[in-house]
């Protein structure tokens, strides 16, 4: 506690399954972070935090893991539901996180995530130098959910 | 944080209370956990964590513990509620903890919760060894309230 | 994890915000936490835990940080919202802090609060020495948010 993350891990998962929990725990698993024991967190970018591109593969199963997610979860076969989340960068600063998940299509989860770190940036007087999105979408069939997570660390 | 707990106790605890958070309070000091600042996480168990029998009594109140738990809460006077939690072990593996609660039976919340540990283990091609199943069920009066846990350290 | 918070800080802030997530967000930024990254705990203060009465500013953004907070958003321009905690203090052993938050009045939030304390201590037979009440209210335009925390470290 009370530490901040030098690195962070974008990704995302969908999936279905037997009841909510385990489409939840599924979409989980495709996005690489089903084996952790996640901590939600609420979603800041330390200055000077390094993205990786591949999934870290030193954390034992059930390392307590501090985890920014979106969820999407439907029981309407047929509806299309999405996850995203986006990561505000700038140069010699801080960022900031956001996620917007729901019924709807992944561009329009991406379409709210950049206005909300539009938003968020304009608020801290800082310049938005990059805008990292990464989302999912998912037809249900019969309990369907999406999942997108940057993981930090 | 990134920390991999060692040890596990499974828990439970029903109350009333005079307002819905009270009896989530109260019902957690019947589990034996009401002094402690929990921390929500989701939801694996690290491989060669031991179960243990007692509640842990070394940890001071106010420590920051990291806890699976369901939660059921109803002000529906009569009316049945129950919450649970499933602990899956596999020898020489990490095993998973699933929870389930709502206005239902501890009996239903059971099996919903043995589904979902069932199809995680399916799922990751593991072998089920072991199913620890915790739960609890209230008859609401006011304001009722339910609750299973697995405390990890 | 399994730290023991020896100071507290408690504050509250209200915004409005282009989204229902940015409202929560500029609202944090109001209170002072809205650069840290929040871990939301449940919510016992330890015995002896001082209370600090400025925002820490030893904390780099995006610190990994144990919060209880209470929030309330609301999308219908020119209702009342408020959010409220409640640090219950006793003399030589640890408190409790609840929190209470919705479509009302500060004051209602308070009362509640009050009650909530009151019953908490009742129930573990300790005497309530000091209640540390902080609230805010806000009438919303757009998209509203009051939020009102108590910081740990």
């Amino acid at each position: 506690m009370w530490q901040v993350p030098e690195r962070f891990w974008v990704t995302s998962g969908k999936s279905e399954g037997g009841t909510a929990l385990n489409a939840f725990d599924n979409a989980l698993l495709t996005a690489g972070i089903g084996n952790l024991n996640l901590i939600r967190v609420s979603s800041v970018l330390p200055k000077g935090a390094m993205r990786m591109y591949e999934r870290p593969g030193h954390f034992p199963e059930g390392t307590l893991s501090p985890m920014v997610y979106s969820v999407a979860e439907s029981v309407m076969p047929g509806e299309i539901i999405a996850s995203c989340v986006g990561v505000g960068r700038a140069h010699n600063s801080y960022g900031v996180i956001f996620e917007h998940a729901g019924v709807l299509s992944a561009a329009e989860a991406e379409a709210t995530v950049r206005r909300q770190v539009e938003e968020a940036f304009a608020r801290r007087g800082l310049a938005l130098d990059e805008l990292i999105l990464e989302s999912c979408q998912h037809r249900v069939e019969h309990f369907g959910c999406t999942v997108a997570a940057v993981m930090l660390w």
